[in-house]
């Protein structure tokens, strides 16, 4: 059980929450996210009495007593109250930093890769993103480039530096992808590939888990635990849209599971505004939304030429599409970083 | 058509395309929202070759070249270039103002609704709202003062000189809720009441029209265009979720429309992030995120007891919610306004 | 509380359970479907003692106990034992029956209606459906003839025999529909308007409800509730599809409701298989599979020329369709009422 | 491109079709299953000119002109007319054969699944399912009997002679499962299981393949045609329930892609009423509903004690549960092998 204060509550009511359980018998913990604060009753101790929870809910500044399912453990905030935070290189994912990777689709040629992160680069993006083996509805769709498309995404690291995130499709195939990325990403296909989770979660490199196109917050939250039950310990939980009735956009993105996981779990969790929209004019704006909304980070599709991609053009931003938004993606950052505390 | 600029789009950029439209025949408009810039063929003139579009759409700063559904006219953007602004007693709604809707869900007595709306106007908000006639999926809930309701909403209004919204359930009852009601709402569960839809068009006083919770965008912008095929020009859209699969939220809020419906359409749209989540705790951080993802406004729910509402106490904000929420958004408002363009 | 016995369990299983509450203190009372029999606590009595609930359950030929929703009363099977059995003139839905409801979705002419109503009269059909008030999403769509349309109606009527469905759209209307028609339908698009409910149950005539397109079980009961609380108790209702990411058919029929509504409710329900898939080619094998699951009948559009239908073409039968339909409904219908009991 | 004659088309009609074809050119080809008739252009030949589509429509008895998808080839029925029928042992799937398929969700103990496997041997049952390896949602809840279970099915087999359905997770135990198995099955969450898909696919024996819980027919035909690249010819596909905003079942069974599967595709397809409901009480009405809408067979979930099941209990049969089915599900079939073409 965790007591989640308001956002800008005031230190006053969270010495009062603290101080209220310790008269309850408990020895209470306080951490902190970029938003929030959170207060886990501390150590073992007797079950919280149903009798007390109404008035702990009504004390001021106590936004919501969240109480995780009973199928998740470890990655469950009153597991581990503090936010994880991960270290990929100098780069680092979660607490309160934003991150942003960003890449073409699939890799493609040393040309398309190269010149792309080289953009990124300089634009200020923190990783490098970039399809080597490629989840496809048809089988005869481009199937990616394989471990030569590792081999492009290793060089292209080497020369900018950039850390590199890409996907695995097959448990096989798992310590190869391994060798080369400093992220493993199971894709929105596999978030219900168990054997997949378990075979990626025993490497423990860090892993960047999307959200599958009709999980529940709840099955996304126990892919984790699949991967955590392994021994993996940094995962990047990644929302991409669910499949819903509206065909305007490819699916529609679910922000609302931004502060959810944040009260339920510890670990961080960043948006995809390009598979969530298909659409390259929503990115943009949906890249604040998800800012505004808490995440962690975004991650997008960059190509030197959408229009010539071999897959995901329509929802690939173009080389000063990309530099735009992380102009704004930053001064909106300051900005909500200087909002005072009321 | 409407050739839609990126967000940030040079001057020189807007200026190339109008030049370029003008020498294959048209006489180019320009207009502005707070976010982009569009630009219409202008007067009749010949269609737009389709040889021509690709080029078009490849020119500097071009994002989309936006081609309305021939089945909605009137509130097409192609039909009317600058965004409709609506004036309501003193307040704004769209053409750059963020605008804060709130109060409670249902009237229930003088001294809630008076004590709300005084709360809400000293914190900063622009229109009160409060249900009458109350639309509850049971025959047994509680249904809402009816005309009482309307009266004390009218007194709130006298004594805080907050415009009022408020809902109207039949086309029998809109002449009397219009003899009140400054805007006239539509609720969700009406949006297809094609009835209800002319005869409130035919009052040609503001309306705020919901989405269905199972609407497409071409549905929602249709309902749009009943009301003005009635006469009535002046409607706010409202984003409040769609029913999907995730049940941890009641709906799941879909962003994506906001800038889809600035694209498609000259109306302002607002967020209803009580609905669309049924969770008070995330409230906050949806506001925000309508905010940023160019939504003109919010409306949200409002009590100073949600845990004696007659109806949707669990997603009403508190007092303190409240206030702390206008301290956010008029901050992260400025902050916005405040990016330079690049 | 409502005992529901499995399809084919012996009597001498029912008189068991019989027993087994008389020994509990209750008056059980007994009643049957074509499917299924239903065994009632009979009178107030005391509340079923939770202990007893797991051995009752238990026992030989016992389904389910099925305990209705708190927020529907007069339409749950726990407030009427034997199902509901409507009378339309000679015309009779419900218990045991499968009525067989046919014609155009829009009446367009005298001859298209007259021509279209006689070919089903000799193919079999029970009730003739035509839509005078037409709700399109579009304002600019056919709306139907209106009041010329209801006359049109009357005249197939007095012609075939076929007492007549059609559709009201607003409450001020209903009067007038109720004029001409034998049953009133409220369409999927206005059923959470309640307004439309409350005016149409008023008139007391038969009702024939489509449940929304997004509308969970429980709101399509609830619903009818609304119609029973104004005294109306003749509901046929009638499943449409509902709208899911599936686009290969233009909406998902969901039989599953069909046993459900036979467990919760006293109330007949039919199936819609034209709307629920929008395409002409699955009316057939869909409405065998809706009487197989138990269904009351099902509602089908019938057409002379489908390609040139102002509304609904696709999905509407031609006249040797209908024939070959009812050929076979009737023969399957033939051979589910030979199947012996085991 | 196949021309889908309606159900009962005359013979006649069929061969005014062939005639109208060959005298554009063409040799066409007939086949026909259970319900319908369809016939191939034949030949290479040129492609169908679209003048001519329209007056092909028109034919009496045509009811479709089917274009598959691009996407996929070798299981259209363009590219192989004949329903692929799979022989299985002395069991047949398709090709007018109703197959029944059932046993428990996961195989849990020798007394449990040889119990089991005897009596729905004797109640007529086909092959024998059960689970070794079970994908959880959760890490922690019960994963199978692994190899162990694996032996007792091939035990099961060989007692009761019954051939053994049973799932593979992961591409490394596809051959260890296929040593045991007699058919391969592909769970929902693996339908997007690319690599599976291929690792199942090269082994060469007959498939199970479920649609996942958000695929589109398309997408599910595509899952097919990975395994139809790598060389297996033997899918039995299997309609299992899509997810959608309606809770009252676990899922939405969707029947109309029963026949659209039969239009688009050679390949067999059943239906699992266990889990597309999660409710016994379900499973016999749409059991005869997948049988009336075309269905090849179904798959349900039997245990001696579905109160003591270590998954899926509230779904499963109990003993007599599913002899009452195969009586039920005989007799309809004979009644509907009775129906006599018009």
């Amino acid at each position: 059980m965790i007591v989640v204060m308001k956002e800008g509550a005031a230190t006053t009511e969270v010495a009062a929450v603290v101080e209220h359980l310790r008269n309850l018998g408990y020895q209470p913990q306080v951490a902190a996210d970029a938003l929030k604060t959170y207060i886990s009753l501390g150590g073992p101790g007797p079950s919280f009495p149903a009798a007390e929870l109404h008035e702990l809910k009504r004390m001021p500044g106590v936004e919501e007593v969240a109480i995780p399912s009973p199928h998740y453990k470890l990655v469950a905030r009153s597991h581990q109250l503090p936010d994880t935070i991960i270290h990929i290189g100098e780069k680092t994912i979660g607490g309160g930093r934003f991150t942003v990777i960003a890449g073409p689709c699939s890799v493609e040629s040393r040309e398309q890769l190269l010149g792309t992160a080289w953009v990124i680069k300089e634009a200020g993006a923190d990783l490098l993103r970039g399809g080597a083996f490629k989840p496809r509805s048809s089988p005869y769709s481009f199937q990616g480039l394989g471990e030569e498309g590792l081999r492009l995404l290793a060089e292209a690291r080497r020369e900018t530096g950039l850390p590199v995130v890409t996907e695995v499709l097959s448990p096989e195939y798992a310590p190869l992808v391994a060798e080369y990325a400093d992220v493993l990403q199971i894709g929105s296909r596999n978030m219900h590939n168990f054997a997949l989770l378990r075979a990626v979660g025993e490497i423990r490199k860090p892993v960047l888990l999307k959200r599958g196109m009709a999980a529940t917050l709840e099955e996304f939250l126990l892919a984790a635990e699949y991967l955590f039950s392994e021994g993996c310990r940094e995962v990047i939980l990644c929302e991409r849209g669910i499949r819903t009735f509206e065909r305007t956009t490819r699916n529609t993105l679910d922000l609302g599971v931004i502060p959810l996981v944040k009260q339920l779990s510890h670990l961080p969790i960043i948006v995809d505004p390009c598979h969530a929209t298909g659409r390259r004019e929503l990115v943009l704006p949906l890249s604040r939304a998800a800012l505004a909304a808490g995440a962690d980070g975004i991650m997008v599709e960059v190509h030197p030429q959408p229009e010539k991609a071999l897959s995901d053009g329509p929802q690939s931003l173009r080389f000063d599409d990309f530099r735009r938004l992380m102009v704004e993606v930053r001064r909106l950052r300051e900005a909500l970083q200087d909002l005072p505390a009321t």
